[in-house]
């Protein structure tokens, strides 16, 4: 018995000066005039698959269960890269298999994979350059209807054939030492790394139990709960709402103020039992 | 019994390149899948509540009523300031109490005000980082689904220690001369004034009653009915859709064509019973 | 009966920093709270109608039948330009009459054409600078609650007298050799013309038969079935999903790359018999 999928969220790098998100969203619509439509992110920077995968690793987990999420970042559109359906315990997604879905691999276990080769589900003809429209849009519209995720292609059995890029894992370097990276830059000008609490605690007043963090702009000190608490004009390392620690100055970008930007090393020198190194037991050279 | 509210509207600054946005409408449709959202604007400039303010003071009067008004312009999520909950008697606003909300407070009868302290209905655990998703997004889900207002925490008492910028209103220097400042520059550049038909009237033909605009880049007698009418290249003084009147140029941007921005002030020679001044009556150096 | 339209679609230059667009949902939302809103863009460069109708050209025909598409790209509000209601077979269009609707008539048949006169369904006091809310927007609610479309204003009897610009149509200035121009950059850089498969027909792989193309660029002579396939670097001819042809750059903006936008000319030579012009058969001079 079909059901109704909740909502179908957007993530595109289409922008939105141009007509091609009006035109995937008639094109669901004329297939399921009561498809719930939320747009994420239209913006994205053009074919930036990276950006685009993070993006949809910070929004689909707060989405309801059996939610379907659209990527179309799609550089390739057209060529090799085959346009592919993933389902996991929670969550479909559609997308081509060129990257964009790493961070749901790294984190869910995947329940089915199909390529999407169906064609009656799609808008036809094809267009060769807006797969986004003549396919993604097409099959979503008909998923949310409730059809069964193998109606729409042959399952792809080789899950590690996938297509993915290494999302960067922290290292302890040393003992206390932590070394992880620049995961995004956002808005605000935020650096977020691929740090969490495992990597560095907070302590028993909430602040972050860091002694020393270094990139490549230099060291600081600074530990905040929130922005605010932030002196102005110095980098603060905060737990950002992503569980993902972030370097920020309040009140301007840190990405500007430090020059730094996705792939930059962080290096982290965590307090030892919630208690400060002494100046002999810190070495400030641990990065490298 | 619970009653459902029509609309959810968002008001951020969140931007449209990250996940942020995306987030909040899971968390809210998680929580009721039936919510409406409605986006107004996530491109609020970053940490500006007073441009934040106006959007809100332009956008909520048109929505039905009981509708629910989220902003969440922040910069100071985690400090001191509080989340709070405000109902007038058409509306009712999930924001920080940052000023966000001064606008609402000056047109608008409160009928009431909470601190949202209730942490059943946040998104736990809360981030420091991102009250947007894990407060003001899991209370408005709530909230649609009609909880009533008394249920996310404590009532505020004092309703003049609400957080609230000065919104300056114009005062008449000399008879029939008006002194206001600009509130609002818009995507179009349009200067927007905090000058009504209430100092400037309209006259019998629609056109502003206006003899002379002053501001620090000069003066200028043109008035007009629509920005078409205005000759190109010259500012014009036009009652906008907003209620207040605007400096505009024909095609063009008046903030930049005259190097304007919100708080210069502006000053207007009002027509005496719609006729014009004699050039004695006329002081041109009114404006300070 | 009345029959509730499936959808109203939205396309502005109000932006996406003011309140503009939020108001105009509200009334929709105030008149009928079941409305069905679809950004499809709000982004539109101020004022430029040319681009909103192309934007509507490529968003309107994939929605459902009897959807309403509203269109506000505005500079003439409040002068002489008509507030008009379209028909055609399928759809429903809101619009200044200032040839914001030019592809529509283009391509549809008109069903009907009516000028929106009756101020009983409009928001008042209508502002004269703000008729997308006051007359486009409250329209708009009432014609989704599915009253019929003469209740709005007197009918246009003259079709042809609508506002329509003139859009460019390829012509065939030798045999063989097609002449057009360059209709829309699109965000990618995209520079799609006003070339259609039936002036250069695809070959029997799928590549567009064209032998040399022309711009004020320069020439080249690379095609390609989809944008990965091209030659990083160098220009390609390619089948866009709109149904034009577009010049692109892999990886790049065209648009940056070759210094070329809207109403530039491209001329096209295209393979006879799919088979390549003999050096004496060429001439490369054709373009003017």
């Amino acid at each position: 018995m079909p059901v109704t999928r909740p909502v179908i969220t957007l993530i595109t790098d289409f922008g939105s000066t141009d007509a091609y998100v009006g035109a995937m969203k008639g094109v669901i619509l004329s297939i399921e005039p009561g498809a719930r439509i939320v747009d994420v992110s239209h913006d994205i920077p053009r074919g930036d698959v990276q950006h685009a995968a993070w993006v949809l690793s910070q929004s689909y987990p707060w989405f309801p269960n059996d939610s379907l999420h659209v990527v179309v970042v799609d550089p390739g559109v057209g060529g090799a890269r085959r346009p592919i359906l993933v389902s996991t315990e929670n969550h479909f997604f559609l997308a081509p298999d060129n990257g964009v879905l790493s961070w749901v691999y790294r984190r869910e276990e995947l329940y089915g994979a199909w390529e999407l080769t169906e064609a009656e589900f799609f808008r036809k003809p094809v267009a060769m350059t807006f797969h986004g429209r003549d396919i993604f849009a097409a099959v979503a519209g008909w998923m949310f209807k409730g059809l069964d995720s193998s109606r729409f292609g042959e399952p792809i059995e080789d899950h590690a054939g996938l297509s993915r890029f290494e999302i960067p894992v922290p290292a302890e370097i040393r003992p206390k030492v932590w070394k992880g990276c620049i995961l995004h830059a956002d808005r605000f000008g935020n650096l977020l790394t691929n740090l969490t609490t495992r990597e560095v605690p907070l302590d028993e007043t909430g602040l972050p139990a860091a002694q020393l963090i270094k990139t490549r702009a230099g060291e600081f000190r600074q530990v905040s709960r929130c922005y605010e608490e932030g002196d102005p004009g110095t980098p603060s390392l905060v737990l950002g709402g992503t569980g993902f620690y972030e370097i920020a100055v309040r009140n301007e970008s840190a990405a500007a103020a430090l020059g730094l930007s996705r792939g930059n090393e962080v290096a982290v020198l965590v307090k030892s039992e919630f208690k400060e190194f002494t100046p002999e037991e810190q070495d400030r050279s641990f990065l490298i």
